[in-house]
């Protein structure tokens, strides 16, 4: 029994799935009963970089999707259409999905699984979040016994990648991303990753399969890393601290309410903090469940190699599956969790964080004692408040405060902005 | 349907794994199909942390895995008999296994995979390796698309407990394995974890999982840390480095030989590696493949909670797969491995490593000059030599070399020993 494939795509992830597939000796074995029967590609005038019958190539992806001899379609086509309608007309076609597209699976994973489920398909999506790291099928299968309290990742390379060579080389944002864009690290436009759209795609994914919801992709609130400054990883960097974008999904359940936290944004996260040595285009998902306590998952989180190797071990799940005739635990994100699950998604003004903010300030002596007042006056009680630079003739202070609600926090700085003595805040960040 | 399972042991694991089946809410709702039948214990007499139906409680563990009621065993007995019999009779009876037991899976897993195998039967072994880390599944399932290359961990909770505090506060050995010992990190006979055997049991099992064979436990190259100097704690850190006790697979392929390095000792790894971060009782396992790069998996290795979140989700999988009326692709340790796998294990002589030393040599001047020369002899290669401190009236000298035979660097370190101005060598430790 041969298993037939149907690729859509044959960018760098299709090329290697499909350099994978071709070249199975060493690797699980039912790769040799797996047979990639056709490639759908938008041009067929571009150069690859792998040797394929031509006979297989072409660009009608519709056809392919209606082709009867397939079985699996692994779409890598990326964006939302055609991927979408493709999928939905390959699940009524009774072929089961692979896929690697995030932005697909965060906006209309719902309805897919639905459809699958009618169906009877499998749909695996290892690939969405963390590249090769096997976050997805952890959450599905082998962290099951436990109730997840969060899921905290740094999961966008991109800015991994910027916020590193920023803090090593001292470097501004805008001279670091250029040369991040030169080596192929950020896209031209490189908008989706480095405002977080694209870590709040993988956190809604993440956040779908470990808390059993479906998540609406709106309700996560976003923050890039455009607004990050050196002086700040700096000084961060003196604190114990390093700036991380963390993309983050957290339970707070009391007798009265469940509530879900969904944010991404960039964090001082401690030193001592496992995510605090994930550098680079390193990826990492911690996880926090009861009575597991923390797991980590880290590696590359995008590239050929580690992607593709998630794209071939949801193929060969599959295959497992179709060869004996059944069904993996995973036609919906996650089946068997609790489905009467309900959370009130909790407003990012009504979160509980530390904070940390940085002050211009005219007239050091006075200036203190003012902050101090005006911060308690708004119920923010204050961890610490150093002296640390000077930028001209105007002192630089950093205030780091203890858990405090967003709103009553962000009010207190507009106030301090009418004070005299306060030039300007050029940051406020949030603290892990 | 209701799953029925005997448990047999109710200690820390078993009290944990009986918590979480007898409160599944918030968790897989599989759990509420999952029932405790029997539990076999060695003496009723102790006090249990759980309330349990006092009739379900019993000495008589051969009537349990002869039950014919009884779905799963779940064997948290630990120790090679009566646990290795009990397993074995409970696969006669077609009884599915989920087992913590390393030291029958390392030792035994041969003769208990080919039976399960012969019987249909699933055996189940996550909370082996790693505590509540999925590394096992993951390398069985997840990672199938890869070329496994090396895998690499801190597998051992209570040596990695002992050489951080060591580190952190400058304490020797003997004083620090007594506070671990005193607050439950150590047994009363330490050995099986200080002298590296139960890294080693470990680490058989992840490479008879990442490379398709059956490994001879007496294959591995085995060391622990009682050697381990405070000293040379402190000298590796001026150097870039910490001390951790790896446990190490790697293959070393070329046209003519297709080798396995197996081994487990203390190991200088580079400040900047992901495992030198490891700390405490938490573990930790980076596994190499093609073409995924490196993934690392981290969490708490031992303990209660952690061990019967594995134990449970191993449960889980079991169940989910009887209720489908199939097997888990994981009736042996790694059924579509190539099965045609053979590979030499190197014998430590002929690994290429690099060391550190230590010396504690009368003159220094002339001495720098004679190990310098004396290594050369011997085809070792050196990559820094420090006069780092002083002992009474003798130097300190700390060598670290290139890669180089172990077997050539301890003939030439054996002739060092005649130098003159050489007082002793104190330590021999491998570098990553």
């Amino acid at each position: 029994m041969t298993i037939k494939i149907g690729l859509l795509g044959l960018g760098v992830v299709g090329t290697g799935v499909a350099k994978i597939i071709l070249d199975p000796s060493g690797r699980n074995s039912l790769l040799n009963e797996i047979s990639i029967v056709k490639i759908g590609v938008r041009s067929l005038d571009k150069s690859r970089q792998i040797d394929l019958p031509p006979n297989i190539i072409g660009t009608d992806l519709e056809s392919i999707v209606n082709d009867p001899d397939i079985d699996i379609i692994v779409e890598l086509l990326g964006g939302l259409e055609p991927a979408r309608t493709l999928i939905l007309k390959a699940i009524t076609n009774k072929k089961h999905i692979v896929t690697a597209n995030k932005a697909v699976m965060a906006l209309h994973g719902d309805e897919i699984y639905k459809e699958a489920y009618i169906a009877g398909i499998n749909v695996l999506s290892e690939a969405t979040v963390g590249g090769g790291i096997p976050i997805v099928k952890a959450l599905k299968q082998s962290l099951g016994a436990n109730r997840i309290e969060s899921i905290v990742g740094i999961i966008n390379g991109t800015t991994n990648y910027i916020l590193t060579k920023m803090a090593s080389t001292d470097t501004k944002f805008e001279t670091v991303l250029m040369e991040a864009q030169a080596l192929g690290y950020a896209e031209s436009d490189p908008s989706a990753d480095i405002d977080g759209l694209d870590a709040a795609d993988k956190i809604a994914i993440l956040a779908s399969l470990g808390f059993g919801i479906q998540i609406n992709r709106n309700d996560i609130y976003y923050e890039g890393i455009r607004g990050i400054n050196s002086i700040d990883i700096k000084y961060a960097k003196q604190l114990g601290f390093v700036i991380k974008l963390l993309a983050i999904v957290k339970k707070v359940e009391n007798n009265t309410s469940k509530k879900l936290q969904l944010r991404v944004h960039p964090t001082l996260v401690p030193r001592e903090h496992p995510l605090a040595h994930v550098n680079g285009v390193y990826n990492a998902v911690l996880v926090e469940g009861s009575p597991l306590g923390e797991v980590m998952f880290f590696g590359e989180g995008a590239g050929s190699g580690p992607t593709a190797s998630a794209v071939v071990s949801d193929i060969i799940n599959i295959a497992d599956a179709l060869k004996k005739n059944t069904i993996i635990d995973s036609i919906s994100p996650s089946p068997h969790r609790i489905n009467n699950n309900s959370y009130e998604i909790t407003s990012i003004e009504s979160i509980k964080t530390p904070f940390y903010v940085r002050f211009l300030s005219k007239d050091l002596p006075g200036v203190i004692g003012h902050l101090g007042t005006m911060f308690g006056k708004y119920n923010v009680s204050l961890k610490s408040v150093v002296q640390i630079g000077f930028q001209g003739n105007l002192a630089e202070i950093v205030v780091i405060t203890h858990h405090v609600d967003e709103g009553s926090f962000r009010t207190a700085l507009n106030k301090m902005c009418t004070l005299e003595a306060i030039d300007c805040i050029p940051s406020v960040l949030r603290v892990l």
